[in-house]
């Protein structure tokens, strides 16, 4: 059993951490805990969460003491803020903690990056330059010997899983940009309240076109421009990510089907749904990627869908850790 | 043409506000204004309610000078908190202005009420005497003679109206306390950021149970007790009020449907729906309220449904200016 | 392992069930069944309900032969209408299976219930004498010992389940029926498509005033009338039931307290929530009943949450299993 | 005063149609209609449509004549299915009557069009050559002189009018298909109960990919090629249109800003949101479109949102009677 710390334990994504590690065979829920000022300090988490009473009734602890928490950790959990995740990660990586970052702070090893769509400069560019990215299907053999795993955003996981194995295999047409039309739950925008947040204020509206961050992510770790337009949509949890794009030349719909199914087929957490379409309620409360895709003539539509807070944040850190302690693949999420 | 001014138009029943005054035949909407130091000074209020883009582009003016308004104006909405309310009042009532003020500053003429409910002490005494309540369907002609109206909450709207005629009529039994129970949407918290009302923090939930400061306005106007418990639910307009009653000894179905039908005979805004009931979608964005009603053996249950901002709040108010003024009763709201 | 059969396993408690056999250490889901006309037959469950998918993917088998389906099953569900889990028990029980039946069929041994309330007359006398009423919480000792276990409804269950500690300990006055306003998801009416359900037609409406079958099983199981009025609300999941009483002369808040926390002290499916108000949140998509509570003077509110297909139906259902076979009490529910 | 009559007034259009045309201050409204065999035949429209109630509550009677309704009316408005226009159309067209059709019967004159995607061959070519599409905004010129207008359907409304400007002034790159990703309310599948619209089946996903009937209805009226993805979501009202699209190398913000100005300058349905985005809740309930955008590099987004029932059906065909009749031009519709 190792023993688990979550840090921003009080968060939507910290309380679903919460219930995995709970209830993960292998691992042991050794404490949460959330910022030294938090005004959560203290309390039950399941006071924040009513989900969790009577399964998870630990208190959020502040964190005054990060080297004694890392300590005694083994695997350590940052659902904490991008510039928190940032300072807290050398720290326990120092100790020797295995380190899975929910944040944007280690997703990208550029230059600009973090000035450009972070607002802070870079201080732990040799951890930038180690950290690996947890996209759990894609890169399993860097994560398994990984310390320090920048788990993917809730967006670049459903866009790159659909978009990665056709991009590999060289079956997109280079010169068109594929355009990723994402509409994400009110949950991604953490618990904190806020205008855009607010209830009477949410209906469906897109939002930081051409400039949201995480362009550059699934941009930098495809290899490839893409056009990606999120939304907010008036609902708590999920994303449905609707991607379309050219073929190559002389591509057909057999060879989208091959690529896809030779990707995915061992990966338990990625169910393909072949000339069908994804959908919100298929995925949400669970830790899979929903792909569906349509072919015609040189265009293909594909729909990705995920929990934000499982498979987009979560449940993937999870995967991470089966896979960097060689536990089963889906250990502890279904 | 009255020149209408709409103090607190920032908000949801400030937006509705401003279009039924906008398109009233009556009245002229000559100003919003929104408080000294709100940070929507200068806004058009189109820009915080896109709907009303095209419609009413006017901007929110700061009220620095409530006086200078009031000198302006021939009919004053007041659409602000309960406090500035009470503060207002009295500046633009000594000026000769209408006075419609949509908040509780004046609406229970009781020694502890705003003490006990509102945490403050009324120093308006003799505006509260004379001020009246404007429960448009049964304060009609005190309403015509009033320059101070206290437009009623939204639940206890919906709650007098179902229950009054009954009251009156001695149809219930008074040694059983009738039972509200009602269902509001998100907007009766009005427009402005809290984690009661983000997005993912809202479902169905009952709060302020035996403490709502609604239930003594409802009680005091009934001239009965009540046990009311207001709930939050997951919309964001309307409230629904089943109300569950024991009648007096030999009252019959028949006497029921006679006391209602009477009373709201010439009352276009109240729709009688006799064994059927209520529902939300059938009122919301309109002025009605819909009261259904079911009798069995001795007891009764009615729903009663409006648009919190609506019946509930604005139209209620423009309700009241049209006896006020001697228009058409609906006129503007239709 | 006892093998298990879920016939009726098309609808939304059958997927439920279908998901918590899988999971459950002592079961081993054996088939699948819908009726022999439906046009599901032989279609994988996960077609139907997509989230299970790469979890339960087996087919529904037409129910042709259930004598064949007797000789091998250990335990049956039944989630099917109430007049065919009446024809099936039977058939069920004379080979021997242990049989939870999830309608009403088998809930209230009373001559007239089933042609005053479900339309049909009751053929099987003997076993609906025999039958044993499944909340789990109260019934505990019956269940181990019966052969049929009649799975109360949604609305009973989070009903009963906040009244019937206080009616047992003769809290509350007698003469004034408690009033019990429930609000349900719209999974509670079942999949299937229908005016009623259709998403445009859903917002907030009470239904079934004075004659909702419920009512008679609530009246009948606590032995005490109850004014019961269901209503239909904007959700999927989740019952949330708001109850207003009158105390006993003399009952104080304390007493109430002492009755609750006692009546639940080892029921780990109920949490009590004092001084609080019960949020469908906290308890949808578990399987638990959360009972917050306040008392004023004579009068006490209470509020009971549940998910009506879980709490409500399918793992109630496993609680009973869990108890007739001596396995833990929430085994394969958390 | 024209008489006006509305054929398939039983459903959520119909419904739209009676309340604008009874406030329509030049329009009679002299008949609601439904099928001969509708169950609804003979209640009054607010039966089914409460909201109704005290404003229009005309019964909805079986066209048995169609003929005789012909003789009495100046106006028709057909919102019933598209094979029922297709025949009904030239009955009323033959007595004179002008004919605004909201079904897809008169969109598009292709000799293949209405085999492939609509299911019947079309008997009225010569109607169909002589009928105008009446996007108000572009076509007001034909619209003014013609007797039967095709009132555009929904998502082509929001599609069109978003790109129209752009392709008539040739600022898109023609080579690669602008993308037009589209969620709906469910209102747009109309009034009547199916699986597909069941309150608990509808979460967010794509259907009729590569092969919903607008999208040729967008290509051949825009006179390009596009890829169509119509969604639907989890709300009642409204239509939210995301465009990407490539600009024509040289094109500018300001180019595109100075072609959509021009376009709509004297359009008072149409409303501009340059480098903002159109949200649901700005539109729904109105007669609008919204049109905001953002342009990067050699790419644009646009999103466009209108209520599907009114300016993507019947707020739309009313502009289309106030076009022909020389009314102002939102008359009766703000």
């Amino acid at each position: 059993m190792l023993n688990t710390h979550i840090i921003g334990a009080s968060g939507y994504t910290g309380a679903e951490l919460a219930k995995i590690v709970h209830n993960h065979p292998s691992l042991k829920l050794a404490g949460l805990h959330v910022s030294a000022q938090s005004t959560d300090s203290h309390t039950a988490i399941s006071e924040l969460h009513g989900q969790l009473k009577g399964i998870v009734d630990l208190p959020l602890l502040p964190l005054i003491d990060p080297q004694a928490v890392a300590q005694q950790a083994d695997v350590v959990l940052l659902a904490t803020a991008h510039q928190v995740s940032h300072d807290l990660a050398p720290i326990f990586l120092a100790k020797g903690c295995q380190v899975f970052d929910l944040s944007g702070a280690f997703r990208v090893a550029s230059d600009s990056f973090y000035t450009d769509f972070y607002g802070f400069e870079h201080q732990h560019k040799n951890w930038l330059e180690l950290a690996v990215y947890g996209l759990a299907e894609w890169n399993a053999k860097a994560i398994a010997d990984a310390q320090l795993i920048a788990v993917p955003g809730c967006y670049p996981t459903a866009s790159q899983l659909a978009l990665k194995p056709l991009i590999e295999a060289n079956l997109l047409d280079a010169d068109q940009w594929p355009v990723i039309n994402a509409v994400s739950g009110v949950s991604g925008a953490g618990r904190k309240a806020s205008m855009t947040n607010s209830f009477c204020e949410v209906s469906l509206q897109a939002y930081g076109i051409f400039n949201h961050r995480h362009q550059p992510e699934i941009a930098t770790h495809l290899g490839c421009d893409v056009i990606f337009t999120p939304h907010l949509g008036n609902f708590k949890r999920g994303i449905l990510a609707t991607i379309t794009a050219k073929l190559t030349a002389g591509v057909s719909a057999d060879d989208i089907a091959a690529v896809l199914t030779k990707a995915y087929a061992n990966q338990p957490a990625v169910r393909l749904l072949e000339n069908k379409t994804a959908s919100l309620d298929s995925v949400v409360n669970t830790c899979f990627c929903d792909i569906g895709w349509q072919v015609q003539g040189s265009h293909i539509v594909l729909t990705s869908a995920i929990d934000n807070l499982l498979k987009g944040a979560s449940s993937q850190a999870v995967q991470c850790i089966n896979i960097r302690n060689k536990f089963s693949p889906l250990s502890g999420l279904i």
